[in-house]
């Protein structure tokens, strides 16, 4: 769950808004996690990966919230658009609503839509947006508020997109051409609008024609890595291979890997970051290996009332996913299972920050202060 | 596949049978991995773990290498008895024969049990031991050298149970009471006769009253770690806790570790240690965390013609245990892979090896010399 993001703060989007119109237009994107198609929203279905890359279209709160759900859209800033966007698809056929028909109807949809995933804080925060965005607008009629609230859902998207692009150019400074580079999970395009954040480092170098190859761990226990990375690096024509996660290490032996770039669901304010189990072994494996380790992470993810890692609460995830994982049994009936959805790995081992406001180095407690 | 020698010295096995007169019987074998029956063999049909516990019973060569093939029975000092007791249980109906019918039927079988497997050199090496026995006895009526070479067979079953004792009871110096164990993959009673190399240490440990915990690590791509680690310390009644590959650091970071036990396929003369892939990598975090790491093997895994672990070859296992090993695709169509089937943990990883002749510290290229 790369880039959930713990303090969501809208203020931290308006310089993003500002730079989207200073720059052209992003040269390429990966794929189309999500797109809004003038009444509907068209995405990819994510459960179906990595078997067949299957578009569904949404048009209603109940379809929306049934993908939310059942995860085939997933990655908290993707949730936050596809929330967004779903309440405008549902709002559709309001347009010619009564002013206040319409407005009952926007509240019921968002209420609705926010409860989808409790965890992901993008879902609420998106919605909470929109509300806003009706409540200042509350006189325009019907149809030319529908239209506003378009606007502001393509603009989420549009930041998103922007916030992982300023990512990526961010980390070029470090990634020299015909690297290996070493990534574990999915802090993806699946993820986000499209270029994710530590593979947005990928799909830039890529896109100035640097020779990178991508190692994807596997990522036990739901195989992020190698069913969701691995594809959307295929999608981009990125030299990607998949190696198990005991098989880090000896890939680092072998001399692959140049630098790691990973993604983060929460950092301290110290620097300790909280990311997807095993993060914390990899960045261990690289300090051995004189392999540089970064985290790539927009400014939403760190979150300054936490002073350290410690403070970062970390769910247990379901044992069935490690003993029954793939619909067949590879562990006993009723044995013991330890399975964290995530850990915490200490700032000391982090090379450096790769932010939506440029590469943030040691020491942390100091300089990324600039993140506030 | 922990215990695969690469230097069979049957030499080595002499005092074995003289400490087997010496000491009482062992006191519990976790499981009948395998055993003898008069006129058949009995095994556990490893392939229906963990799912269940199936026992099949071979009376002729033909279905015995078919066992072999299929990973029945795995692991080398496990199948090293499976041949041995196979050519036995396909002589019993030629008892009666004339001698040289007797000798060509021998012949013929061991002749198809050898090629069964062609890399665990256990095998060879027990059909080799029985074809001698036939040769200094090839006087003696079929009879009786039938029951000669079932004594053998259950000798060598002996030896390996014995060898394995040998490393369990070595290893307690270094296991207190309430350990927490880590080990990766699968050196268990199910490679074996019984006991195993690493999970003896634990096995011993039980029965000596010492309140363990193991955590055994999944080991992908094949799951031996969940798959049959967990299955065989459970049916002993032994503490065990399954984590994915990735989970390692984070139970290290908890505290739950006290030690690591690992085995060995091969060891060279400077004590680098080739074994299951993800073994070097568990390494470098019990280091970092300050855990000790121990490497439990008999002397026959050690290969003193090898100088050090560069020289260990290493072969690749098939993509399709990554890409789809659950019976589900789960990596992309065409995704490239690499998957080596072992690492080599450089000696200066190792705290000490655990041997049929006694704890090894190190500077290993002096103290590894007793094992020659």
């Amino acid at each position: 769950m790369p880039g959930k993001r713990s303090r969501p703060t809208p203020a931290s989007f308006e310089p993003v808004r500002e730079t989207l119109t200073n720059r052209p237009p992003p040269k390429t994107v990966a794929i189309e996690t999500i797109s809004w198609r003038g009444d509907h929203v068209r995405m990819i279905d994510q459960t179906r990966l990595p078997e067949e890359r299957v578009e569904i279209e949404i048009r209603t709160v109940p379809e929306m919230v049934e993908a939310i759900r059942a995860l085939r859209i997933r990655g908290a800033p993707a949730i936050g658009i596809a929330g967004a966007m779903g309440l405008v698809a549902a709002l559709h056929p309001h347009r010619d609503d009564e002013s206040e028909a319409f407005l009952e109807a926007l509240e019921g949809y968002a209420s609705e839509l926010e409860v989808a995933r409790p965890t992901a804080v993008n879902l609420a925060w998106a919605i909470g947006r929109m509300r806003r965005v009706a409540e200042e607008h509350a006189d325009m009629a019907p149809a030319a508020l529908w239209e506003r609230l378009e606007d502001e859902a393509l603009a989420i998207h549009a930041e998103d997109l922007a916030m992982s692009r300023r990512i990526g150019e961010a980390a070029q400074e470090v990634i020299a051409s015909h690297s290996g580079i070493l990534t574990h999970c999915n802090a993806g395009g699946l993820a986000t609008s499209g270029l994710g954040t530590a593979l947005a480092c990928a799909y830039v170098a890529h896109e100035q024609g640097k020779r990178i190859r991508v190692f994807a761990d596997e990522t036990r226990p739901l195989l992020q890595g190698s069913r969701l990375t691995a594809w959307e690096l295929m999608q981009a024509g990125i030299d990607v291979t998949v190696i198990c996660d005991d098989t880090t290490a000896a890939t680092m032996a072998k001399g692959e890997i140049d630098l790691v770039i990973v993604g983060a669901d929460r950092v301290a304010a110290n620097g300790d970051a909280a990311n997807k189990i095993g993060t914390y072994g990899v960045a261990i494996l690289a300090k051995e290996h004189g392999i540089p380790f970064y985290v790539a992470a927009p400014r939403t993810t760190f979150d300054f009332a936490l002073r350290t890692g410690a403070e970062i609460p970390i769910e247990e995830r379901d044992p069935v996913e490690v003993t029954a994982g793939f619909g067949r049994r590879t562990a006993p009936e009723g044995v013991k299972v330890y399975s964290p959805a995530f850990d915490v790995t200490p700032a000391r081992y982090v090379t450096g920050f790769i932010t939506d406001a440029g590469l943030v180095r040691p020491p942390y407690e100091e300089t990324l202060q600039v993140l506030r």
